[in-house]
């Protein structure tokens, strides 16, 4: 706790794993490119789960569960997604251990328990669950399947950071069936909107809604939607993708179902996830040289109280009004904490929780206590301010969600700063080394060019926005016609 | 959903795995072993684990996330542990896919993707977790850790059943550790109380506490406490443990702290869980020859209100009354579902219900609303009775409570009434293999005996009782002195 975090002029990549491991979020295991979820970290995701999952259930989704190994017959089936996710899979090819006998207290695999068929640890669950809607689906009847996983997925990464990139993640997977087209592309389109509400609304990250390019779509997907958000270094970072499946899926699995009319024809389809990458969009949109910085909603813990003391009989003085203050908070919705620990001092403990990112810390001291007030502290913007004991009830909810929209505001204001309209390639390729950021500029919509830009800038199409205001023009490296500008940037 | 299930009598095994199945509550998966739980077991599933995980917060353990994988090395470090859990583990021995040469379409494991070291799908997470306490513990300061962790694990069945036996099950698992032996072993008792409570309380499941046999405790535990059901059919269910580890997995993986005194020890530690077997035990405790019987506690719907009626009139006037009764049940905390769909008759809805265990049923038709009345069924003692529509939002609520009781109590007497205390090997053996149920009999304290007994009957011992009533007496199969009656029975 005592170390300084690198600051993020430094080296911003140095600041992140420091500020992960000093925030107790997350560390690495002895499991290559595995982590493990520290309690703290892992409250800030329950946050998440909740909300995510109320939100679904309230648009008539339902949760299930499906395996974790995949027989790699079924993992052949779609084969664009088999392809993509072969180059990065676990498989399981034994199911015994037995003791080695060259090596007395060793084990080895039993050479005798090898699997007639080789299990994939599911990358993502579209071919068990497809495999599956076949047995559920015969009529239109049967339809809408609306249902959504909270599992875990494996994919062999070779380099990987906490929370951005890990071998084995959370996430939740939604994996829909519909009786046309059009319902299913409204599905993934609602399921983007309720990814953007969530990230805007609930996480304070501002968020650009739209579709992929081509190049970077889901293998298996006709269409993928995606909300991108721009991180403090000026890289964007893809945080939520809803995909529409058309019939490939369903195709893949013989899926069909009659329909009205009597007559037989493929299930539409659409998957969509989130996953605990959110926490590293959550720590690199609102976090400063001190530490994480928390919005409110997604703060375990909302308000602190420390007290400052010198003899026994103040620190029990400062205790009673503490406690009161803590019991009238969370009477009002707030999730308080009364850090009355005696073996460390205030200074380490503000420390502490700047670093954690608790959102407001009330300080206590006996001239407070004479005065009739305290000392609060916000922890995004720094400051101070004394408030009267008897206003705190009222004033700390309303300074919370002052907090929450103040984080989203300056996040915006960051992104809205950091969209460069630029129109020729020169001017390119400097916005992107120097400012970084989004570049927003023309772009012929062939796949050849986007290679050629990312060759030439290491930057990608984040994001083709929903909206347009744009006249037509000609594309930025080709000179070709363009209907609109996109979103290109570097990307996590 | 026509055809009825096979009765209990007929077959308690086939009746189960009917009522699996048409209950809607899980399947066979594709994945030998492996089952998909359905939405509406799923969330049954969700109503325990929002009430345990409460139940753990509430006594001071947080969650955490641990890796999926376990390298081989971390595996083997606790010998006992690694011994019994190696005859039945998942192993990834390689980590990509790559096209078939020989064969378009088709994927084969890349032996070029081999490796190093094998890494085990985890049966349990001791291993890893220690292996990263490690890292936590230095000081009696860090001191205890109460952590938890929802998750997945796998262990190759070879014999599997939905819910009580499958090779990839959901649990939780606790893994504590503390700065002494009693505080361990209160922690590890705490939990086990806390299992009967939420099996008794919430699930209305009676269970006997106790500790297990030698022969029967979990592999590099010193002592494994229990809560132990009996099910319809007179075999017992091991519904939850709590083990005291003593320093065994301290040792294996080196975990010391520095207690106040300034000396080194080995760090004290207890491991707990409950798993989605729990679905089976709540099957086999309250359902019936009509299907699934439910506690008000875990049911997603508990009252489900269906309309009666012949005309578009009746049904727009009846649906005005279900939806006012409707919002003042969930004004009072039930959850409601008012089934208006026109495609299926009354009848057939009665049928679903009945099998899917909804606690209540409201039926209303024209005749009731000219009363002012309906009519309520319950789905546990299939009764029904005339209500009046004012007094509904008053009596539903007491009504749910009384079902919760009613259904434990009915679960208590059964077990009082199927155990057995012996006193001589032959009644021992009749009663087991006729009456079935707990024999509470003397034993001698040996595994010999213990495995004379289970060769000759395949009843084990289930669990020695906390309580202690008993006058000394003398082994039931050897005749040798025995401090205490110990319950046997044939189990899942």
């Amino acid at each position: 706790m005592s170390k300084k975090l690198t600051t993020r002029s430094e080296d911003y990549s140095k600041w992140y794993n420091e500020l992960v491991n000093k925030a107790d979020l997350a560390e690495p295991s002895d499991v290559r490119g595995c982590m493990v979820i520290k309690p703290y970290g892992y409250a800030i995701w329950e946050k998440m789960q909740t909300k995510l999952d109320k939100m679904f259930k309230d648009t008539g989704h339902q949760n299930a569960y499906f395996p974790l190994l995949v027989p790699k017959k079924l993992f052949e089936a779609e084969e664009k997604n088999a392809k993509d996710f072969a180059k990065e899979c676990a498989v399981v090819t034994h199911y015994r251990l037995i003791n080695d006998p060259k090596n007395k207290g060793k084990l080895i695999v039993d050479p005798e328990a090898k699997l007639e068929e080789e299990l994939i640890v599911r990358p993502t669950s579209e071919a068990i669950i497809w495999s599956t809607y076949r047995k559920w689906i015969q009529s239109y009847r049967d339809l809408p399947i609306l249902i959504n996983q909270w599992a875990n997925v494996v994919r062999w990464e070779m380099r990987t950071r906490l929370f951005l990139r890990t071998s084995e993640f959370l996430w939740q997977e939604g994996h829909t069936a519909h009786t046309s087209k059009k319902e299913a592309i409204n599905e993934a389109k609602l399921i983007n909107d309720l990814y953007a509400e969530f990230a805007e609304k609930f996480m304070a990250i501002p968020v650009i809604q739209g579709i992929k390019s081509e190049s970077e779509r889901f293998a298996g997907a006709v269409e993928t939607y995606c909300i991108e958000a721009l991180m403090q270094d000026g890289k964007a970072l893809q945080a939520g993708t809803s995909h529409f499946l058309g019939q490939n899926f369903a195709k893949a699995f013989d899926v069909k179902f009659t329909n009205k009319e009597g007559d037989l024809d493929y299930v539409w389809a659409t998957s969509w996830g989130v996953s605990t990458r959110l926490m590293g969009a959550l720590i690199m949109t609102h976090s400063d040289d001190n530490g994480l910085v928390l919005p409110p909603n997604l703060a375990p813990i909302q308000v602190v109280i420390v007290p400052v003391y010198k003899s026994e009989d103040q620190f029990n003085n400062i205790s009673i009004v503490a406690n009161k203050i803590k019991d009238s908070l969370i009477l009002n919705g707030v999730s308080v904490k009364y850090d009355d620990r005696d073996n460390f001092k205030p200074g380490y403990k503000f420390n502490e929780y700047e670093l954690k990112g608790i959102p407001l810390r009330i300080v206590i001291g006996p001239r407070d206590l004479e005065k009739n007030q305290i000392e609060l502290a916000r922890r995004d913007t720094l400051t101070k301010s004394i408030i009267s004991i008897n206003e705190i009830a009222k004033y700390v909810p309303k300074l919370l969600n002052q907090i929450q929209e103040d984080l989203f505001e300056k996040a915006k204001s960051f992104r809205e700063k950091n969209i460069t309209k630029v129109d020729d390639f020169d001017q390119f390729k400097e916005v992107i080394n120097k400012k970084g950021g989004f570049v927003l500029a023309y772009w012929d919509g062939t796949i050849e060019t986007e290679e050629e830009i990312k060759r030439a800038t290491k930057a990608s199409i984040r994001c083709i926005s929903y909206e347009n205001n744009d006249e037509p023009g000609n594309c930025v490296y080709s000179g070709k016609p363009s209907k609109k500008r996109v979103f290109f940037a570097k990307s996590y």
